[in-house]
């Protein structure tokens, strides 16, 4: 299988913040642009793998800026990294400002997902070949958050997890 | 005001045919259709005003390929042409296949939008320099479609019309 | 086939505008109303062949008037005339004050559909037999229409538009 | 205040049901169309009333038929009796046979509502003349439903429902 | 069929009024509020049957108190009564104050479900014992409220209704 | 304040999976039942604090089972520690066999949320009691995964999160 850059899986969406998605402070609700990010980042997984694909997890997420009714936010997913099955999709955030047109980073997130074939068993995926200084950051990281996964999961003890212990030490 | 380019204002939206928009042949829903192009649009209509934006009329749109639930649609749209405060947007959608990674044009249509202020007036937006050839045919196209409104809408007599008259000679 | 009256699929969709279908003016979306105005306009061709319709083509539609959050909202479609296959409906969208009662004119439009049998081939339709002045007046335009839309596709050369030519000269 | 006819204030809500609105063996659910009932049973009430209207209550319905995934329904409302500040509302709910055209009744079903006024206080309503034989057994019946609804719930002493009693006897 | 509690089938069902569900006072529609309280007493009759039920019909259901956009509502679903083949449900709603952190009632209501197997057929369900002083006293009315059902639908008469009958002398 | 214990903000949300909310393999999406959980948590956190609580974020959530449609889902929530302003919520889903009535744990979560006041301005919280072994437990690991969730932003030093820190050695 040929390796894939992460742009080959890049996928954008923009859209207006509507009025059914919103908390009663007239913000996105978290629970809304979670469901939105996970969309964009399963386009990209499977434009990586070509294959159906399932979400297997979400990594850590922290919303640091409340997102207002009529906002334009723009969701932007690129496959980070590739293990046997499974795809790390990085997903950044930004609203941007109406009268500047300046954009403005507003959240950023990591899922998992896993490529399956038509009987929902898992199924090989193409390497990742990162390009960019920023998409050679988040891939030798990908398997830091592997491993940390995997600890939190009971699968792996914690002093295997070479690079995660290498950060407390 | 400085005039931009159409590349400025692009707005790509790509995002899953969802089972709440499909008909009973689980296909996309025309109106379904309509009302993401609207919202892509009014975005490509805002970040070239910078301002609040109505949509004004919809152009001729013509239904060539049926798009099945699952599919992952782009719809692009990219202001075509500015007039004094309204703003032709060209809209095409794009659907792409799963196992080959292909993109196929689905569709393509043209909306208006109108810059308006707090109040709801009307007011001033920038013009459009078009840089690639497809650009071109288009800003000039979009006189053509805006006489042919005006006299679909009685405000313009056909004689007057001059770029539209040519076609009939 | 007996031909039929546009009476005959009359379709009247009276409802509320909900506030999930509003943009940030608090006034119904134009994506909203396009999607109504297909499903309306859909049952009304279904009325008519009695056969699954897909939409094929939305003519040239002008929003003249906002329509605010929790207006009563009337979309009435009827058939104006067929063809051998499709069907050109005709949308009159009207709104009404709570006070006084009155109903304005919000929007017209006008929608093609094509009558097809479940394997998705396109079928035949009865025709249409106009009655009052109005349904008249929309039966002759309708062929004008039809015109300018291949036309417009490319599918037939504009001195052969016998009924379009006409208008520019 | 002039007494209206049950004709002034008919309301017709045609529309398809839609995938996201069935339940698991494909057919419409009970709680979707007590949803559709109410928005347009509160459109009849408004337009006999010009005020803004509550749901009170709803009377007892009876589901008899299933409405499957793609169906075209309408629900054709019309106030039944006004009392001081409180209206009747008779629902007619009916689905058509796409290749017969045949129209066959699906449920009925009665809400009350409340005219009040911008600050939500109850206030009178015009009276209803009933024409036809139907709207005036429903005229009738009314009274019956109102004596019941009071013993129900506590307000009215059985043997004070003359109405009622009579039933019984 | 070993009989079982209400306490079996209680089902609850908290959660927000999003702004999707209101209406232009800013306060939950009655309709979203049935359709919430059919989809939870549905879950309640199948718990208590094992089976695949569908709404048979909603009794008297009295709107008393405004739900506003934001409340936390608590819709807590029992058994209260099982015939042959029909459930008869009772449901209780609550909203909460956020600052005091008090239960109100908001509204109560009935609906019936009847079990049927895969083909749709209807099929028979455990009965009920009720515990609490409340669970019998719903348990004996329920008898009461069955026959009142069955005269409205004119499937009893009136003199035959022996319960209900007794209320009236 | 008065320390609370997680039992007083249990909130249970059980409702049916519907056809809105599945992917092309009729499961529920993901992001779907993410947005679920973030409501029943904020619930949670609400009645904890019984102020306007926000989402501060989502820590590692794994979804390890499919949940199709017509499923009945069971997502509790409970504040399983405060800390100075904030709360972290622990999520358990549930969903159970229809035939059987058996409950398997379908996913668990931790989201952490916010209380502020009317200005958006974070505000303190009561403390948490934790009762239940496994609420003990819960109440433990919090802190261990606060230390992450710090050190994951840059906000402390490895070699700081001394309970972090003992898991690698």
């Amino acid at each position: 299988m040929t390796p894939k850059t992460p742009e080959q899986s890049k996928t954008i969406m923009t859209d207006l913040v509507l009025p059914s998605e919103t908390n009663p402070l007239n913000n996105l609700f978290g629970g809304e642009l979670l469901a939105r990010m996970d969309r964009a980042a399963s386009i990209a997984a499977r434009r990586h793998s070509r294959r159906i694909v399932v979400t297997a997890s979400v990594n850590h997420v922290a919303f640091n800026r409340s997102i207002p009714l009529g906002s334009v936010v723009t969701v932007e997913a690129k496959v980070s990294r590739a293990f046997k099955t499974s795809m790390e999709v990085f997903i950044d955030v930004w609203i941007e400002d109406r009268e500047s047109g300046l954009r403005d980073k507003a959240n950023e997130a990591i899922y998992t997902f896993v490529a399956v074939d038509e009987t929902g068993r898992p199924i090989q995926v193409p390497e990742i070949t990162p390009e960019t200084k920023l998409e050679k950051e988040r891939f030798v990281a990908a398997l830091r958050r592997k491993q940390l996964s995997l600890v939190l999961a009971g699968k792996m003890k914690p002093n295997e997890a070479t690079e995660l212990k290498a950060l407390f030490q």
